[in-house]
């Protein structure tokens, strides 16, 4: 059984670690973890039940015409579910949860055809043929987060009934897929990553060639409708930067870092590499988020940034860590783990609900109007999702996306390599695995991002000399290292190392500088000039209209010149309010005072949780 | 035979005059029409043919299943291209356009039932039945613009076999949706004002009834989806402003304005008058467009005015020129037609171009590429045609609207009242009509807006003392008005009169302060904060990236201190070029002195015509 971590690839700068050997103890990420397992699944299970999406496969195997639930992707929220419970069954060994595990795998394996073929939605009597609709179709999109589940199952539990489906699915893939079969792709990538990690998982080349296969022939034009939206406009290698649905653009990218690696592809590395660096200096929202714009859920033009019809769903959110860490594994680089860091706290951390029980599809950076939440137990239209959580959506790619992540995200905190192990991401936690064959254990403590100080501490070391990598982000100018001996130094932004024959109990304390600060955005980034946002650490804040009874956040100017100040647990800035007027908007210029005014923040993973409020990340300057 | 105008309210303050009363003799509105007759109807009848829209009619005559072709509307393409044959034969009675459009009449006649119902998507043989589907079904908006294709025809040619198969779709809708009959709308707006109309030009009060039936059941819920999109959240009366789709949201406040004016329902018409201020006050960009976003081809939230995903869609621009047309007849109040002034010259002006085979969908104001044409002769989907002009669309409503429009745009100039003439929009035309039952004509003089002198010369004056009002636009300040006795006063904006015994000869001179202008946006327009625009009279500007060789649009910043300046023809300002780098977008801020650089502007509705081109109206300041 390998280490049970959704990626390793063959080869490599860092190794990945597994759920085993980093165990989150404590802090947000653990309670996230802890509302995943107790509420998130459980209530993913409940909606799948009870819109009858779990149910098609029942329906399917019997093999008679029969009318279908929910749309032509939902089996996918039943395979991506069965990897948040494979890996939480991993995790803690729930029994209750194992039993789901069974439930799922019995009824998908009944609706699986004889040559491994499995959808609710085509192929079966009285639906349209097999792999008549590429473009919308996702019956390969579906098998990618089957194969994905498999995966978590395989290194977890190991071979198994539903791991012996996935290997049906995936030989049925390479059979009509490969060459001479059906030469064209899925509309919406993730058969590319998931083909490639289970050629991993399961030792079968041949599904890292489908997957190569599936990688070259992006950009070729075998769509109907070929094209930008699908990542079908342009080679994969050839491609200057991230576009069209981003989610689909994001786990492409993780399938092609996934080939390139595992056939040691330098170009398609490169092409990859460049791809993010241009995505995030023109695409990306201060929070991390990508896709930036509601039209087509997808990527926009360069600097075309607008905060409120920001999309930057969720599941891009997820799509970026998937893509990022396999970037960081590859190549080393810190600053990719600077992106997973930022994209964590801003988007993916409150996608959710404390209580698990609903979540943000899209995660704009301005909400105009206070927006009621949606009734109970009402799905919500995903394209007008944008200011609330929501128990569920029509496409409901979020709340699935969300529980598999949370139930693995300990992995994204720390690697290792034959010389030590590199702290990526802060959060109190144990890493206990082996360095070059012998053990290296650590403790991580800590309160960060609610102060600066992290604290390492060694539990064993049976080797020699190691290094312990720590990560300071690019933001943290002025950050501090005190190693094992006591003696403090400033370290840069980049990566701090310790080396030392370390013994238990020996300590290293990063401090940071997680102080308010202001941020400027660039000057082409036209939505947002004349504005300036408020980060503390990794944190991006925003204000809340619940914190100006009285006056709108239309209304709001910031003083920048006056640094942002914490008191009683909350940062304040210094503004003045400027009340507007009903007349044609455009004219000769209008100068006012305006009244001067103190206003709290909020970290934005938080908005919308006390109550439903109008928002905005970027504050208008005076 | 009424007079050939589309719109004759039965009450109101002002009265619309005839397209055989105001004759456009030159400047761009006349060229407009004159490219309008000689290529884009004909161009629309190529496509029409081409693609088999037509077509469908003949094969729905046949009572047989038939392969459809274009979209659940494409009849309505018919129709409005049949209104624009109607006003163009009443204007030049062209033979070769009259034989088309008793072709067109045929074909539709042919497909009609025998109770008057007429759909190629819906009821004959194979199809889904009869008002299946209201919410996308079109069936009533299709019929909306064959009644107001029926009106042109009867106010220009009389009743006809075109006006007999309006009249029997009318009494059909009456019959089927009348009281106790299917109790419901139609998911896009236009049945109601085109009723009213047809009630109007055949004296039969019935349609007006059906038509306030259905503006009354706006939102009542009566869709399946209800909503907003629809117009179907609130009802009419109780709206506080314009929402959801904008063409549908225009043309139900057209509809609603008729109702209310010929039911004399006051609190009706506040309504709607109260919808469009606010509006246009939270809700219109600079050029009038409205339609703030792409997703939904949908207004946007109050002060959501981002430029480069502006919508602004061509027929927004259609369906706010009908609204405000038939405030100002009801009111009397200058400032719709300020608004229609603002719209036509920067939204209608330039979505055919000059040769009029080619158009904008949506006009927004920031191209962020210079994204070359269209292949030739291809159709494009119309929710990526932002930046160019297309001969055709997916969904290809513009052509046919933009075809009508012009035919009939001279009766948007002037109207009467017992008085006198009032001017509303400067262009070179004669106006020749009867107040209070004399002849009172007048020949307008102008090369406006490319200057700002406008003359008034008095052709004919049968009866006693007349008033001539002329509409002084809002941006004037420091127009001068010259009377027939040759004495120069000071006007303000608003209407500036002049009262005389006119005689043969008398001229009146409005000079209008049309140097260039910079304007500044209201602080709550989050997007183009810290941006100004450049206008000229009447005429939004912006700069095209052709016009920058070497640098790029995105690193302009402009002086706002130094006012625009005219040399050769064009208009300048002064501005600083800044580089950008590839990093990380946000943090501490950045500063530089940048390099000068006068950048050359160009009219919005001349964008994208020399060639294709980064495009922005809002500017940064430096």
């Amino acid at each position: 059984m390998h280490t049970p971590t959704p990626v390793i690839p063959s080869a490599g700068r860092l190794r990945p670690l597994g759920i085993e050997e980093v165990r989150l103890t404590g802090g947000h990420w653990a309670e996230r973890q802890a509302a995943n397992a107790e509420a998130t699944i459980l209530h993913c299970l409940h909606w799948l039940d009870e819109l009858g999406w779990i149910g098609n496969f029942a329906k399917a195997a019997t093999g008679k015409p029969f009318e279908r639930a929910g749309r032509e992707f939902s089996d996918s929220e039943i395979y991506k579910l069965a990897e948040a419970l494979a890996w939480e069954i991993g995790r803690t060994g729930a029994p209750e949860l194992e039993a789901e595990f069974a439930r799922l795998t019995e009824l998908i394996g009944a609706a699986q055809h004889r040559d491994g073929y499995l959808s609710t939605r085509f192929g079966n009597p009285g639906q349209e043929g097999r792999y008549a609709d590429l473009e919308w179709g996702h019956e390969l999109y579906c098998y990618g987060h089957l194969l994905q589940a498999a995966v978590a199952r395989l290194r977890t539990r190991g071979e198994d009934d539903f791991t012996r489906i996935a290997r049906r699915v995936a030989d049925h893939v390479c059979d009509v897929f490969g060459p001479g079969g059906i030469e064209r792709i899925c509309g919406h990538a993730e058969i590319e990553t998931a083909l490639a990690e289970f050629a991993r998982a399961t030792g079968e080349e041949r599904y890292l060639e489908q997957a190569r296969l599936f990688i070259e022939r992006h950009g070729r034009g075998t769509l109907a409708e070929a094209g930008l939206y699908y990542q079908d406009d342009v080679p994969v290698r050839e491609a200057e930067v991230l576009r069209g649905h981003a989610v689909r653009a994001l786990y492409l990218s993780s399938g092609a870092i996934d080939v390139a690696v595992d056939t040691g592809d330098a170009d398609l590395l490169e092409a990859v590499r460049r791809q993010w660096d241009r995505t995030l200096a023109r695409r990306t929202h201060l929070t991390g988020g990508m896709g930036s714009q509601y039209q087509d859920e997808a990527f926009g033009r360069d600097f075309a940034l607008g905060p409120d019809r920001a999309y930057a769903e969720s599941c891009a959110g997820i799509g970026a860590v998937m893509t990022a860490w396999r970037l960081l594994l590859a190549t080393g680089d810190h600053a990719y783990a600077d992106a997973i860091e930022r994209v964590s706290w801003n988007v993916i951390a409150g996608a959710a609900a404390p209580d698990g029980k609903s979540f943000f599809y899209a995660n704009p950076l301005h909400q105009r109007t206070a927006d009621a939440d949606p009734p109970a137990g009402e799905a919500v239209a995903h394209v007008h999702a944008g200011g609330r959580r929501a128990p569920w959506f029509d496409v409901s790619c979020c709340p699935t996306n969300l529980a598999r992540t949370f139930a693995q995200y300990a992995v994204y905190l720390a690697t290792a390599d034959d010389t030590g192990i590199q702290l990526h991401q802060y959060a109190p936690a144990t890493i206990d695995t082996t360095v070059d064959g012998t053990r290296f254990a650590l403790n991580v403590h800590t309160s960060y991002p609610d102060d600066g100080r992290i604290t390492v501490r060694v539990e064993a070391n049976e080797g020699p000399e190691r290094t312990v990598t720590l990560r300071v982000p690019a933001w943290a100018h002025g950050a501090r290292l005190t190693g094992p001996d006591g003696r403090t130094r400033p370290v840069a932004p980049g990566t701090a190392t310790v080396t030392a024959a370390f013994a238990p109990g020996d300590e290293i304390h990063l401090d940071l500088p997680i102080e308010p600060r202001w941020t400027h955005p660039d000057r082409r980034v036209d939505a947002v000039r004349g504005c300036a946002a408020v980060e503390r650490g990794p944190i991006v804040l925003c204000a809340e209209s619940i914190d100006l009874p009285g006056a709108s956040l239309d209304d709001l100017a910031v003083d920048t010149a006056v640094p942002p100040v914490e008191r009683g647990g909350r940062v304040h800035v210094a503004a003045r309010i400027h009340p507007g007027t009903d007349a044609w908007p455009y004219g000769p210029e209008r100068r006012g005072r305006g009244t001067p005014a103190e206003i709290p923040l909020v970290p934005f993973h938080l908005r919308a949780t006390r109550a439903p409020a109008a928002m905005r990340v970027w504050l208008p300057r005076a």
